[in-house]
């Protein structure tokens, strides 16, 4: 019981540099396409919506990219973020596996969200933008750019989806302490808000509907704003690599390296940061790594989509990616992990497990609760409802471990604290929890309107 | 701007020893008294509601107390805290002052309370307890009680104050995912909570009449049970020293000392375990600290109080300590700092403040807001309401250090984050903040209810 269960890094170790997987890729990842013509999508094309130093991430080869001494100084305030050792979870399971996780819940705005959102608005501070808009679901993307934007002096202007704006009204509120306005969407500020509002002004809104109004609202800015988004996209996984590459200093640490990597998966970029150091190494001839993305039952990209192109947003303004989806017009049912609520796939992670290096399992999100409180009992951190679905893949791999005699270290990805989402967690202990549904025909649908690529 | 902001302590480096400034008083505080003879109050007094272990821990004058190794090992959840140094702040409010925190909310519970909540669990576990009883305002003691009961297997009641559990929720919810019961207070589970309902079924509840209906529950238990309070006694404020424990190595660390120190004050725990270790120091010929006590304008116990013996509880079945106190039977007007809404004070902070070893100033929460909201967007952390006021007594000592152009070392605790606090924010925001109101004339009628002692 004297072991050590938190391996902190100090500040001066702390990693200088964000890991880039196109280095290491066997191939690379099929390229974007033009909204319009098809074609692969050079820089220019995304240069209405990003500054040219996110644009130039996106498509570097570099293995290393220094993260700058400013996003680094607000890196600080709460990074490196502890690696634990789960030793009463281990205990409480009798397993054999060591259980290690990386906690992002100590950010600010208590998930992964503010290392790409820090990132973001410092390239943006760079060339001179004044306005970012964005988009949010429950609110944890919003919060954390909100945040951003304050460090650096950038107004930021949020769309959030109704349904939360309405009901979890608190991540709106952090948004207005970090100084930034917050619109309910569908809204009567963009072409696309006013279309849906006319057909239906109860609306309830869909991360789809409110990417497509800040890309809406981006465009006509004339250049005066750019846009930003919190996952899916490659220099925001490039930044979340902050962690993985802190972890692996920290599991060097407890002197062990890990077995198995376990996250959960809406868009993509909270698994992507832990493992893709991790990966990395393997792909230049390291320890080979189970990685397990875990998925929400009724949104699940990976496990239920097509492999295919398709938009990221429901006006189908953005460009069109390769990746697993359920059809850019699938409205997600509800389901506590607003995070998880999302059609498509970071086409990084979709080309990795096409390849075969990951695979990906689905979660009900009554099972991931009854993690989710099995852990907080015996860690005391209450995790957010889509880090459950981490827990829950993280247990149930230690215990094929305990039935299998294997002593495996698991490692996975804690993406938050569940402090605004107390309500979910009194819908699972008053037994109001919605079953999950898998909507076939719904998503059947979505995936036959793909757009045709040739 | 490459110079540190945050001082972490490696686990290894955690003090092991609580620090009890019974060993450095220049004199004893004045003695609990026992509620029916009025005569000093001896540690069998106070077995029906306490383990032994706490009881000796309350009288002891042994300078450093080790911490049990099991205490410590839960410790190692989230602790040692860590110490930042507020320099975005600095550089905003244009002071030579340094500001520095430490910062409580990254416990499982997000405020300092289970630094003592673990350490009664382990001592009433010790002693074969299977159940302790406890009230909570606002819910940042129950959820901790909650947490530390389920760390060591006792099953753990809260009565909360029912405007509280009616209107904010989530904290409840928490107790509940750590596996504790919880009554809305007043209750029909008691004599009391009866005779109050009787007269009122709509009594908003207050912690005085939360902690009778815990201590009636305890005593009735007939030996089954045990208490346990979250604050103004001896052994919390002893617990809470870790923190100031830490903080000293971590001013070493930083090469600094302070000059002023700052707390909010409502039963006192809080400010006294980040000061007590320094103020020892001072007591043994150390450098003097000014002592900065900051407490609400609308319960403003130090500043308006009267220095007498009073009840701890409405219902006048605690021993009676020698206090500031409004009177017991003051009902706090409502505030959004739950935990600053308490008749009385610590009898060794008040002792403090008679012998002129700290000073106590009273602020309104609408100028603990802005502050709080300026601190928020400097340094990204949203402080709990409570924590405002130690916020706003930094920010008031930096800016006078700024007038007399003195660069002053000021260290202040941040008690815990504002996350389960968020609607108090909104109210903020919306301009619907109640203004303070200090009831002098119910001040002036519980003060002259106050037993007399001769």
């Amino acid at each position: 019981m004297t072991d050590s269960v938190k391996y902190l890094l100090e500040e001066s170790k702390a990693p200088k540099f964000w890991y880039n997987i196109n280095a290491d890729l066997p191939s690379p990842p099929p390229p974007p396409l033009h909204p319009g013509t098809k074609q692969p999508a050079g820089p220019d094309d995304f240069a209405p919506l990003f500054p040219m130093g996110l644009i130039m991430q996106e498509v570097s080869t570099e293995r290393e990219i220094e993260i700058p001494e400013p996003v680094r100084e607000i890196y600080k305030q709460w990074r490196p973020s502890p690696l634990y050792r789960a030793r009463r979870l281990e205990k409480y399971l009798d397993t054999p596996a060591k259980i290690y996780f990386k906690y992002e819940g100590v950010s600010p705005t208590g998930s992964h969200k503010p290392n790409t959102a820090v990132a973001q608005a410092f390239y943006n501070k760079e060339e001179g933008v004044k306005k970012i808009y964005t988009e949010t679901g429950a609110g944890q993307w919003g919060s954390s750019l909100a945040y951003a934007g304050q460090m650096f002096g950038i107004d930021i202007e949020v769309f959030m989806v109704k349904v939360s704006f309405d009901q979890k009204p608190y991540r709106k509120f952090m948004m207005q302490s970090f100084g930034a306005k917050c619109n309910s969407s569908p809204s009567s500020l963009t072409d696309f808000g006013k279309k849906l509002l006319d057909e239906d002004p109860s609306n309830p809104g869909s991360l789809g509907i409110a990417i497509s109004e800040a890309v809406e609202s981006t465009v006509k800015s004339n250049g005066e704003a750019k846009y930003s988004l919190g996952s899916v996209l490659g220099h925001v996984l490039l930044h979340q690599t902050i962690n993985g590459n802190e972890a692996i200093l920290q599991m060097e640490q407890a002197g062990d390296y890990p077995d198995i990597i376990v996250g959960c998966t809406g868009g993509g970029s909270n698994l992507s940061g832990l493992l893709f150091p991790f990966l990395g190494q393997q792909l230049r001839g390291g320890k080979k790594i189970d990685v397990i993305a875990c998925e929400p039952l009724s949104c699940p990209s990976f496990t239920k989509g097509k492999y295919a192109y398709d938009f990221g947003d429901m006006a189908m303004m953005t460009p069109l990616v390769k990746m697993h989806t359920l059809g850019s017009s699938f409205l997600p049912p509800a389901n506590h992990s607003g995070g998880l609520r999302y059609h498509g796939m970071s086409y990084h992670l979709s080309h990795l497990l096409d390849l075969g290096l990951i695979r990906a399992k689905a979660y009900g999100q009554k099972e991931c609760f009854e993690a989710g409180v099995a852990f907080a009992k015996q860690e005391g951190i209450i995790p957010a409802p889509e880090g459950n679905h981490a827990v829950k893949g993280a247990i149930d791999a230690a215990l094929e471990c305990k039935k299998n005699g294997e002593s495996k270290t698991i490692l996975f990805n804690l993406c938050g604290h569940g402090h605004f989402d107390m309500s979910a967690y009194d819908d699972y202990f008053s037994g109001n929890l919605a079953e999950d549904k898998f909507d076939k025909q719904h998503v059947d649908e979505a995936i036959s309107k793909l757009p045709e690529i040739s």
